[in-house]
């Protein structure tokens, strides 16, 4: 969720939450509810074709896609994905797209051990004698151990900040997919599966559950998404440029393009997380026999806000993300 | 959902659920999924402006209703609401709207005790230079017993057939909207509130729980949800017109829009549930204390689909209900 949407959220769907089912509050990746003696995770996206998804995708990415952003909030709390409920707005039925969305969705399901269990399909409404765009909105539920589970708030000054995999690949291939960019095919393709074939970090998510203090999966930008724990453990956060991981397929861009794709470009869902600087050896190891490596990027210092130090060793204040509200 | 939707979810949404959260399976009104010594019920309504709703309705009655359909889907289960997920898709920020969709939303959710725990705000896509209509998805979570919930399956050869108030009301306020029937004024303010307000029927299902086997909420008309009862129950439904319980607003509908309204109208959000013959004391006991009164509207017998006893005594094959997929 981007600015303009959190404060739609503060302003318009913020109320007094009562009885039995508390949870963290609406604004992190997920709602953790406890029920008796188990905990569940929930998170809920909303996605379009042609807002969130190129008009022309594969509809087996956008499948693919739609779930993984899912269990990528999922991942951000550590929990184990467990199933799925999906609103589906069709502008036609196309068993041709359906079927292709479907595969990309249940093969996805069925290796992540999140199942399909409900849903509702309708018709998208009508704009000038068009239906719109399909639409996409998946709500995934995940388990955790009783009293855990990770969320935005919980950095402490001192900490560490790391990331996992190697970042600006997603926001690169957007780039070249519209005209703006120029890159080589062989690096666009490289690009490219990391735009429309996310890896959600379920595991690493669930292995951080002793270990993170805080932690966000990264879809709106690390600029954005760090500032989110910034903002919920009120903390300031101090990135290394020279520490960020960047995607080989970043080789051909300039300086100017590499900040904004390995800054603010967004769909990257790679977790970013704090943890005390007596983690390092552990998350070392971690990152070493487990599924992505991890990057020690930046620290957590009293403030707020996300600072960025330069290779030219200068530290200055960066801001920004994707915001849907303020485009046109 | 419809039959089309049944078919659509049937071809490309079912498959192998393995792990520990079993349902009872996808085409129910709820998942029903038991944690250890818990058990949560699910469902997903994907909704928009224009589609669901009229273009100009009342803000405050779209948020209201948009919640209110979910907790019917709960109240068909017989669970206790406790939270929901609201994905929200918007044409464009508008916070007049804004406001009051969420002042009906949030004021019925206080009522029903069901809290909002989280969600997402998207812009829907660009249909020729234009935003299309407002989207809704919502999630809503409610808690069972262990091994309680009802669900379509369970009705039994010699069953009574019940259902909750009086139908009709929100067909025929619909059609003198679209100004195809005509109403007084009167008459049409009183079946409008039906069509805008529905009242989730959560006490009368949480009474159920331990007095009907099988229960549905009428939301694409009476026909096909009992329809649905009869074919997950394997069984057929006789209903009889001469019971069916009519809404005081529509005195002036001739005999062809009455069978219309009662029998293929949506929107009810009554529920429509079988019960066993002795259980008819219980249930006029029921009917007469608590929220809303219930009738008797037929019975189960061997066989499948839908018949009715007509005011002649004859039997008939009823079919019928709105696919939002057999339209243009």
């Amino acid at each position: 969720m981007a600015t303009g949407e959190f404060d739609i959220i503060e302003q318009f769907f913020t109320h007094p939450v009562k009885g039995p089912w508390q949870s963290q509050g609406v604004g992190d990746d997920c709602a953790l509810i406890t029920l008796g003696q188990q905990r569940i995770a929930v998170t809920t996206d909303m996605m379009a074709m042609t807002t969130h998804f190129l008009a022309d995708a594969n509809p087996e990415d956008v499948g693919y896609k739609a779930l993984a952003v899912n269990l990528s909030d999922l991942a951000a709390a550590g929990a184990i994905p467990r199933a799925f409920f999906l609103g589906l707005g069709l502008a036609q039925r196309d068993d041709a797209w359906l079927s292709g969305f479907s595969r990309g969705m249940m093969a996805l399901a069925q290796s992540a051990g999140c199942f399909l269990l409900g849903g509702d399909t309708t018709r998208t409404p009508v704009v000038q004698g068009q239906h719109a765009p399909n639409s996409i909105c998946i709500t995934a539920i995940g388990e955790l151990p009783p009293d855990a589970g990770l969320t935005r708030a919980g950095a402490c000054i001192g900490d560490d900040i790391w990331v996992s995999g190697f970042l600006g690949a997603p926001y690169a291939a957007l780039m070249h997919h519209w005209g703006k960019w120029q890159m080589s095919s062989e690096n666009f393709a490289l690009a490219d599966v990391r735009l429309h074939r996310p890896e959600p970090r379920n595991q690493l998510g669930q292995a951080l559950l002793k270990i993170a203090t805080a932690c966000a999966d990264i879809s709106d930008g690390l600029v954005a998404d760090v500032g989110h724990i910034a903002e919920r453990s009120k903390c300031q956060v101090l990135l290394s440029w020279d520490a960020l991981p960047v995607h080989p397929s970043l080789k051909e861009l300039d300086d100017e393009q590499l900040r904004e794709a390995l800054l603010f470009g967004g769909d990257e869902y790679e977790l970013v997380f704090s943890a005390p600087v007596t983690a390092r050896t552990e998350l070392q190891a971690l990152s070493k026999y487990g599924t992505v490596s991890l990057h020690r990027i930046g620290t957590i210092r009293s403030g707020n806000g996300v600072w960025l130090e330069t290779k030219d060793g200068e530290q200055v204040s960066v801001t920004g993300g994707f915001n849907h509200f303020s485009e046109n």
